[in-house]
C-alpha cells in the first residue's frame, strides 16, 4: 500500500467541511482505500461478486443441517436470481458470477462458470480433503476468476461461497491456523442442534488429530482440512491484492480462506475489509487472527457474500465523502 | 402497527431460500417495516431527508468548539451540495431539504425552506430557551415539513440537524427526560477539550437547576432546555408515524427530539429506526431510554442526518430481501 497516499488523504480529510475525525470509521476506510489503490480519489464502483461453490466429503459424518443436494440447488437459485446475494448484488449494482469449483453434481447452465476440480472434497476424517494438485488447482481457479473480473473493470471484489458442510472445513482450518480451540471455532452453521454441534466438534477434533497438519504451512492445512471454495477464495484474494483491488470479506468460511492468504503474504491484510461479524462464533477469532474489525454486526449467518455486499455501501460512502465533499476554504466555512 | 402483517411476514421470511433467521437484524427490519406500513411488500424508496437548522442562545456560555456563524455557513454548504449529508443523500437517491427553523442570521436562497421561529433560542442558563408559542410553532414547523415531503411521495423519512451548540441543549434534555446524570449525558460535541467539557457540564447542571422543568411534561422540558431544530424533529416524527412512514434517526440531537415524541405518544417508537450510535456518550442512554438498538456503529459524531442516511441501505436491503427472494418451493430447494 502507498504510505504517501495514506498520509496525504489523512491530512486532506481534515480540510473537508466537518469536524476532524467526525466521520469515524468512514474516514479510516477512505484512508485505507487511498493506500490500497495508490490513488488520491479512489473508486470502488462498479463492484463485482464472486460466489465459489463446492461440496464437502465431510458431510458423510452428519455435520450439517441441510442435505448435500442443496449446494447445486442453490447454484441454480443463484443463476436464476432468487437468492439473497442476487438481491443485494442488484441493490449495489454488482456483477455476480457463480463459479463451480467442486459441486458434487453437475449443473448444465451457460451462466455458470465451471472450474470444477472434483465432485466434492474427500472426507477429511478419513483422508486429506484434497491432493496437492487439487489444492493448487482450486487456488488457481480463484486467482483466474478474480483476474477475469478485474479485467472487466470492477474496482472492488466481494467474495462469497456456497457449500453444504463448509463451516466444518472452516472450523477445522481456523482451529489449526488461528490458534483457538476446536470448541471455540465450532458453531451452529446454518442451524444444527446442540447435539449435532457436539458431534461436529468431535469429528473435527478427531480429524485434526489424524491429519496432523503443519500449522506453519498454510497450504498443507488447506489441503488436508479445507474446501475447494475456500482455496478459491484464498487465490482470489491474492490476485486482487496483487493488482491493488480492495476485497470485502463475507463471513466465517470466507475469512478462513483469508487467513490462509494472509499467512502466505503478510501484506494481504492491508487490502481486506471485513464486511461483518457473523453469528458463527469462530468468525470473531478468525477476524482477530488477521487483525480485522468488522464494519457491520447484523447477526447474519448465511454466507453467499451477503454480509460483504451489505457492507459495500460503506466503502462507496467513504470514497464519495473523500471525492465530493467541499473543503472549509471552498465552502467559506470557518474552521475552528 | 399491524400485528397481522408482522405475523404474516415473520412466517413468510422462513419460506425464503435461506436458513431461518440467517439474515439476522435484516429480518427484524423487514418485519418491523411490514408492521409500520401495514403492507406485505413494503417499500422504503424514495427516501427523503429533512435537515432542520437553528441556533442556540446557550453558545454565549462558551460551550461549543465552533463559532455560531458556522450554522448559516453550513446551511449554505448544504444548499450548494458540499456537505457530508449531500454526498450520502445523492448516494441513496434521497431528496434533501434544509429547513431554517431558527438560524441566528438570514440566508437568502430560494432553495432554503424558511420556517424561522426566531434568530436562535434564548440562553437557557438565564431564561427559558423558548416561549410556549415558539415551542409549539417549532414542533408545527417540523410536522408541516414532514407532511409536505410525504405528500411528494417519500416512503422513508431520514432526520438530521445542524446547529452550533445543540449538543448542549440535547444533553440538558436527555439528562432530564432519560433519567441519566448530566455527567453521563454530556460529551465532546464536535470536539471540545476536557476543560470546556467540564465547563459545559457545569453550565447544564446549573441551568437544569434554575429552569426546574417538569420531567413528566416533555413539552415543558423542550420549551425550557431544547432547541428549535429539536422541537421540529419531534414534530416531524409525530407526523410520519401518524401516516405509517418509517423514520430513521441520526445521532444524539435527533434522538433527544425522538425522546420527546415518544413521551407524547408511546406508540411512536415502533416507527423509529436508530441509524447508528455515535461517539457522543449520551446517545447510548438516549437510545436505551426509547428502547432502540442502533443499526450501525461507525464512531460518527457529525449529525446532519449522516448516520441515518448511511443506515438507509439496510432498510432498502431488508425490503428487497422480502420482496425479491425466491421461496424454497419456487426455487426447488430442499428445506431441512
Amino acid at each position: 500500500v502507498s504510505q504517501e497516499k495514506i498520509s496525504k488523504t489523512t491530512l486532506y480529510l481534515d480540510t473537508l467541511t466537518k469536524p476532524p475525525g467526525s466521520l469515524g470509521k468512514l474516514e479510516d476506510i477512505a484512508i485505507q482505500l487511498a493506500g490500497i489503490t495508490n490513488q488520491e480519489a479512489p473508486q470502488v464502483s462498479p463492484p463485482g461478486i464472486l460466489v465459489f461453490a463446492a461440496d464437502h466429503g465431510i458431510v458423510e459424518e452428519g455435520v450439517s443441517a441441510f442435505p448435500q443436494e442443496v449446494t447445486v440447488q442453490m447454484i441454480r437459485n443463484f443463476l436464476d436470481g432468487g437468492a439473497a446475494i442476487n438481491v443485494f448484488a442488484r441493490q449495489i449494482g454488482a456483477e455476480l458470477q457463480v463459479v463451480d469449483v467442486g459441486a458434487a453434481d453437475e449443473v448444465e447452465d451457460k451462466r455458470l462458470v465451471s472450474k470444477k476440480i472434483a465432485a466434492g472434497t474427500r472426507n477429511f476424517l478419513k483422508t486429506d480433503a484434497m491432493t496437492e494438485e487439487q489444492m493448487e488447482a482450486a487456488v488457481l481457479a480463484g486467482t483466474e476468476s478474480a483476474e477475469a473480473m478485474i479485467a472487466r473493470g470492477i474496482k472492488c471484489l466481494i467474495l462469497g461461497e456456497m457449500g453444504i458442510g463448509n463451516t466444518t472445513a472452516a472450523s477445522a482450518l481456523v482451529s489449526v491456523l488461528a490458534g483457538c480451540s476446536v470448541d471455540q471455532a465450532v458453531g451452529y452453521g446454518t442451524g444444527i442442534s446442540n447435539e449435532v454441534k457436539q458431534h461436529k466438534r468431535n469429528v473435527i477434533e478427531e480429524a485434526v488429530k489424524r491429519r496432523n497438519p503443519d500449522n506453519s504451512a498454510p497450504l498443507d492445512v488447506l489441503k488436508k482440512l479445507g474446501g475447494y471454495e475456500i482455496a478459491a477464495i484464498t487465490g482470489a484474494i491474492l490476485a486482487a491484492a496483487k493488482v491493488k483491488i480492495p476485497v470485502i470479506l463475507d463471513g466465517f468460511i470466507c475469512t478462513s480462506g483469508a487467513i490462509v492468504a494472509s499467512r502466505l503474504n503478510e501484506h494481504v491484510k492491508d487490502y481486506l475489509f471485513a464486511g461483518h461479524v457473523s453469528q458463527e462464533q469462530g468468525h470473531q477469532f478468525a477476524l482477530e487472527d488477521i487483525g480485522l474489525e468488522p464494519l457491520l454486526e447484523l447477526g447474519l449467518k448465511l454466507g453467499e457474500g451477503t454480509g460483504a455486499a451489505l457492507a459495500f455501501p460503506m466503502l462507496e460512502a467513504a470514497v464519495r465523502m473523500r471525492n465530493e465533499m467541499a473543503t472549509f476554504d471552498k465552502a467559506g466555512v470557518t474552521n475552528k
